[in-house]
């Protein structure tokens, strides 16, 4: 690892996030990085990734390093390296150098992290055998990060709070990680038509994404069966007349996100039932981000999805009956079935490690209606958000041939109606959205998204 | 997953491999598949990686799965999807039908396991949720992978006699795995003087493999910097003049790898210094293939590539003294520091989970000699087996700036002469090699590595 100089307020961002963490607890922290997940053998690993919290307050991804936290000061715990280390990997940092470059109060090797052990709080990282260091160093077992309890729940709660507002330089990246995405997608839908697979499409894509020096922030879904909602298949051949459903964000180096979807026609024209649904689609996505400022709840633009989309399918004749009385019955969740969207940053799905603790508004817990189930964020919005706003429409088999559903919704779904629009599997539109002092900015609005642009894009040669 | 039907040798060709796996075993064995490891938060995994030999014997990349086996049968211990599962990642294959795919004399869900479980011998695989499962199910604690005891032995070195000669269906994905590795290198080349960074060439080889919808094996060394032995940075910029070293390699969806390298001029020219020590290089590369046939050791070929290279390094005014001489003092080593190869096959470092179980001869142990503590592979060569041959010329900092080693060699190295070669940081050429009856077949000759060859795909537009 090179340290990356061009991050000059890096150091007084990082201490800013420290001294705010001070303002709500009372106690020591200390926050490990993690190791490297082994693939098929020990040398043979996944490439890094810090843990987030630690990334958040230490800014670098350092392998197997710790931060301790306390009163507004960071010490940081890293080892030199090797000489081994050093003929296989190249020089490295100087630990002192390190803890310049991200302003730490002090530095020492991780050997003496024991010393400042007691009465510490941590959150539980990814791999299993930091965990084991974590456990004997704190000299306590672990509580699972989505069932935290005492200082460690009380060091999550104000981490949250931390990182549910974006600071100018966490932003910075954000926009970082949205340009590179728009990029990739821009890429893929001019890439479609020379592509005989998925698979080609996600070469480039992914290409674009690497070529930056970039990793992507999650497993990307590219496919022709967009109701499957976690595609991880890219083995089918592409169609005239399929959609292609691509959900795929890049990842900036110092572990920031972007999420972005986008649906287009493999031949380059939408049919005119897919441009029906299509259109549906993105009347929900406008409206939904239209609606956004602070203290507007998130749920309730949930609900303006629910019902644009229940209101389109109305007037399609795929669903009968009044508005308010299909969304009181959840007709809209046969097909859209997941919430509107999330928080994002350090996580594609922001802090979701914590469970529902960063997404739930304390005192709010998860409904347990079909409409609602799936709604990972359910809180008033504030200024330095981020969230995905990304509604779709799937025709989802488990869903739409389960007996019980199709009982249940029996007269409020046109069903052969419905059959006419075959070849509308599945389309999501998806924007990462700025929540800002007086409405909201759309970090990946360069990507269009009407569907006679995405058109233009795919026939680009 | 969907089961991938063109295999049509594969339920025959897993039944002669466990029947094989018989006649060295007189015990039952359970071979765990392994879960996904999780990056930044649960939900957010690494591609999923099935264990190498579980991949062996079943064939296919289950998640969670386990076989069973005993006297030439296989029994698959798989649970059904769940509803959740379908909804979100699509319709999966019924157990009985993956069971059948793959020829399993029997099926059942993974909680019966705990039947099969007596006297059992298994090899841990790599991530520690399936680990603890692994214990937990035999009532044991298992040893390390790299220091195995009793029956566990016993079946990793029966594994290992198998695994060794690959079977004609090993080596048809060996060969796809070649096919799509040698397509990323061209491609590499091409891309090279319309990118500013490593990363470009980076994003450019790794869009073919991810193209053909397969991973890389391994993580991908495209840099300036070739002297930094497993560099994983890509963000130098290219320059003019640079050498542009590429270690990339593509795994087939069942598995099975390929490790090339190339080196190539970042302007399409390489200048007369580094032309020269191109040539050593390829010199040795060609020849250590050529000495490749049943009953030679494999150390002979890395002591053959050491000689040829210090031959050259006497020739181009580097190296001073009888070679002899040189060879015995490991004064190649300064800069051919690394083995000329390992074993190749469902692992990029075939087996090395095992330690040198694999790669050494029953008996044999790793030298401590600078110019041979590194060799991977110290065996007599069998028909099947398939190797890397990848000599190389390297001018590492750490080993060429050590004060022991600038004592030891001062006299051998003509340190003058040798900054005159200061445009050659690091080259290296790797091919795949499989040994046949009578010889040996190089499995990626369809990728040149003669200097003009080279140049002109560099300047191809």
């Amino acid at each position: 690892m090179e340290i990356p100089f061009n991050y000059s307020n890096l150091a007084k961002t990082l201490r800013d996030r420290r001294q705010r963490l001070a303002q709500f607890i009372h106690f020591p922290a200390i926050l490990w990085s993690g190791h490297r997940s082994s693939r098929n053998f020990p040398a043979n690993t996944f490439p890094f990734r810090a843990s987030s919290h630690f990334l958040y307050f230490a800014g670098l991804p350092l392998e197997n390093a710790a931060i301790y936290l306390n009163e507004g000061k960071l010490e940081l715990f890293i080892d030199e390296a090797s000489p081994a280390s050093t003929l296989w990997h190249g020089e490295m940092p100087k630990r002192e150098e390190i803890a310049e470059s991200i302003g730490a109060d002090r530095d020492f090797p991780l050997a003496e992290l024991e010393l400042r052990a007691t009465g510490a709080a941590t959150i539980a990282v990814q791999d299993s055998y930091t965990r084991q260091q974590q456990s004997q160093i704190l000299g306590r077992t672990l509580t699972s990060a989505q069932a935290l309890e005492g200082i460690d729940q009380d060091l999550a709660k104000a981490i949250a709070t931390l990182r549910l507002s974006h600071d100018t330089e966490a932003l910075s990246e954000l926009r970082k990680a949205a340009a590179v995405t728009v990029e990739a997608h821009k890429m893929g839908m001019k890439a479609t038509q020379n592509s005989t697979l998925e698979a080609g499409v996600r070469g480039a894509m992914e290409g674009v994404i690497i070529a930056h020096n970039m990793p992507c922030a999650y497993s990307s879904i590219v496919t022709i069966h967009g109701e499957v909602l976690h595609n991880e298949q890219y083995h089918h051949p592409l169609q005239p007349g399929d959609l292609l459903l691509a959900d795929v964000g890049a990842e900036t180096a110092l572990g920031w996100a972007s999420d972005v979807t986008r649906t287009w026609p493999v031949n380059g024209k939408f049919s005119s039932t897919q441009r029906d649904i299509y259109d549906i689609v993105l009347a929900a996505h406008d409206q939904c981000i239209e609606k956004i400022r602070p203290g507007v709840e998130y749920q309730d633009i949930h609900l303006l999805a629910a019902s644009i989309i229940t209101q389109g399918l109305v007037e399609l004749g795929i669903l009968r009956g009044q508005i308010s009385d299909l969304l009181e019955m959840d007709a809209h969740a046969l097909f859209f079935p997941h919430g509107v969207g999330h928080l994002l940053g350090l996580d594609v799905h922001d802090m979701e490690d914590l469970g529902d603790l960063a997404g739930y508004e304390e005192g709010r817990e998860r409904s347990d209606r079909f409409g609602l189930c799936f709604l990972r964020l359910n809180r008033s919005l504030k200024p330095g958000m981020v969230v995905t706003i990304e509604p779709g429409f799937y025709q989802v088999p488990a869903i739409l041939h389960d007996p019980g559903r199709q009982a249940k919704y029996q007269n409020m779904v046109n069903w052969e109606r419905l059959e006419q629009f075959a070849d509308v599997r599945g389309i999501r539109i998806e924007d990462d959205v700025l929540v800002t002092e007086n409405g909201s900015e759309v970090l990946t609005a360069a990507l269009p998204n009407q569907a006679e642009k995405i058109e233009e894009l795919v026939k680009e040669k």
